[in-house]
């Protein structure tokens, strides 16, 4: 029978990676403990190691693409995830109630953090960096994000005065944008206590209002719609109520656009240690499981995959969380260091290697009248 | 209890349809048995009435877009409807060896037909109206049919060379225009014995090969496959099928370029009528149909729908049909004209009130490295 050592060799020879060998992408194994742990741990086991110091790799973005490519992960399945699965097929982790732990786990963690790492709006979702109609592709992060938020109002048909409801609004940047750029009244819903009182602090004279309240609650009719990375947290049990609060509160001759991480593949839990550490109770959805979520509820005007992009904003948010770690790193430790490496640079490997997507969704309620048109 | 008539009128009223009105879209009843001949006899009793001239519309295609925008085809349910259900539930109504079918009841009704009512090049699928990148917009069919030929190219981002397949291929349109436009070297394959007598007799010099096959029997290896109208006769059982005979056939860099009608809810059967009369055995994919078939198959790169460009397009074969109608009536009859005329104008109505869509979906098997750019 092969040590567990002998079983690692063998798995990672299929992602073309060496145990301490010398290319950028190979792994150096500081502790031979490692082998037993994640393949009896599973992923989890292998990311909580990370967190330890146990291994490392000179770039962990293309250690990840590697064996994400070669789909190890797979192979490391292990009791753990099977315990996650069955609990999201008995459970439903997206209640009402739980639904704002993530807020408190994950985005308020610290402002500080976040402003250090993302742009200047703060906006906590891919960016979109190629040119379209009369903007030029973004060379740097600012005007990724600022090209996302342009892509948003057009795709949209954003008018002056509109009003216009922002599902999971996070720090506002979607809303200032509009309200800024369009002179649109928008109203952002967010489970983040800090995320809403940072908003209310700063919104100046701009017709937006934040809100802590979760999505099923809303009961308004707006001109537009739009969710812009909070799908994601919505969970596959309750893709249909969410599609119906949307068609509920959004005018008969309305858009809804639907921005989110996407899957290749259906699934009903994530990641281990994603759960654990990142995102608790999230859940990429399908092309299939969001089909048949609208279904009797919208037409579906476009689809648009711009996964790619989320590869260069993960690595332009890793640029500037190791830049500007010493001037926040008395705030968290080490520990913390390495845990948001291993998260950002794994999930930019996800879309590097095509695995996740990004994609842009326009719904209406009964189709655009003449069709509707593309703008990029 | 109500008559038959008296739940017409109040059905009809739903629609803002009055009997023997006045108004384009009114319906003119020559025959009084009509109310308890549809009502009992649903949508297939409604179409054959039209047949024997029992009824009819001054716009029949307004009159369409009223009652099926009012769904009261969907209160016409039947037993036969039913009976339609069960059948595709129990059997398949599209093995390889009904496959052929279609091919004779549909294609082969007589190549006057569609050359009179199709634009030069034969094109029987959506054409695309619209202009893109350096392409106008079309001023008339054969401009439409170009331009969604020329789309389909650059889509795939065909290349002097290329090995392109194409699954369903009609009258060659497809594959003759690659040939000729971008030097492709084409195979395409028809379950209609007509429609590959055509084109093999007319290929002259081009790079291009037709034949008679059902797509289950390809194997060889193409640098990118598409398949324009072709989906709507595979039937949801096969779909699985479908994309594995593509992904098998397709070269692991290439591209596969799916043009279909589109349904906006999933369902298993056809409308009985058209089932009878016009597409034996077809059936329409739903989005979350085809993303469920697609999964550890394909990434899907985009999801364009063009959906109101089939109603522009049914309208300017409706139009070619009944100006040259009397060229060719020798070879058809009167009830043959009111048939295809049932045909054409209902199939517009669906795409005019959105409530069937146009797709053309790119799928890659591994993800465009760098991501896939729309050009329209």
């Amino acid at each position: 029978m092969l040590s567990f050592k002998e079983r690692a060799i063998s798995l990672l020879k299929k992602a073309d990676v060496k145990i301490n060998g010398d290319r950028p992408w190979d792994i150096q194994v500081y502790n031979d403990k490692l082998y037993e742990r994640t393949l009896l741990g599973g992923t989890i086991a292998f990311g909580e190691a990370y967190m330890d110091g146990w291994w490392s790799a000179e770039k962990l973005d293309q250690f990840f693409a590697k064996i994400l490519g070669a789909y190890l992960d797979e192979e490391l399945k292990s009791p753990i995830l099977l315990f996650y699965y069955l609990k999201s097929a008995l459970f439903n982790p997206q209640t009402e109630k739980k639904a704002f732990k993530v807020g408190e786990v994950h985005y308020d963690i610290g402002n500080d953090l976040y402003s250090k790492m993302l742009d200047k709006r703060m906006v906590y979702t891919c960016g979109y960096w190629d040119g379209f109609q009369d903007i030029p592709p973004a060379s740097n992060l600012d005007e990724a994000q600022e090209n996302k938020l342009e892509i948003i109002c057009r795709k949209i048909g954003l008018k002056k005065g509109d009003n216009v409801l922002d599902i999971g609004c996070g720090w506002g940047s979607f809303i200032r944008y509009a309200a800024e750029k369009y002179q649109a009244n928008c109203v952002g819903i967010s489970v983040s206590k800090k995320q809403v009182d940072y908003g209310n602090k700063s919104k100046g004279d701009l017709s937006i209002e934040y809100r802590l309240q979760d999505y099923r609650d809303i009961d308004e009719k707006f001109d537009h719609i739009v969710s812009v990375g909070m799908f994601e947290h919505v969970g596959y049990k309750n893709y249909k109520t969410y599609m119906e609060v949307v068609n509920k509160n959004l005018k008969d001759d309305g858009l809804f656009l639907l921005h989110t991480i996407g899957c290749n593949i259906s699934t009903t839990a994530t990641d281990p240690w994603i759960n654990k550490y990142i995102f608790p109770n999230s859940m990429l959805p399908s092309a299939a499981q969001i089909s048949k979520s609208v279904e009797n509820l919208f037409v579906i005007e476009d689809w648009h995959n711009f996964g790619i992009n989320y590869d260069h904003t993960l690595m332009s948010w890793y640029n500037n969380f190791k830049k500007y770690w010493p001037d926040i790193k008395g705030h968290y430790n080490e520990r913390f260091y390495k845990m948001w490496e291993f998260y950002l640079l794994s999930s930019a490997a996800t879309f590097r290697i095509r695995r996740n997507q990004v994609w842009q969704i326009v719904l209406s309620k009964h189709g655009i009248k003449d069709g509707y048109k593309r703008i990029v």
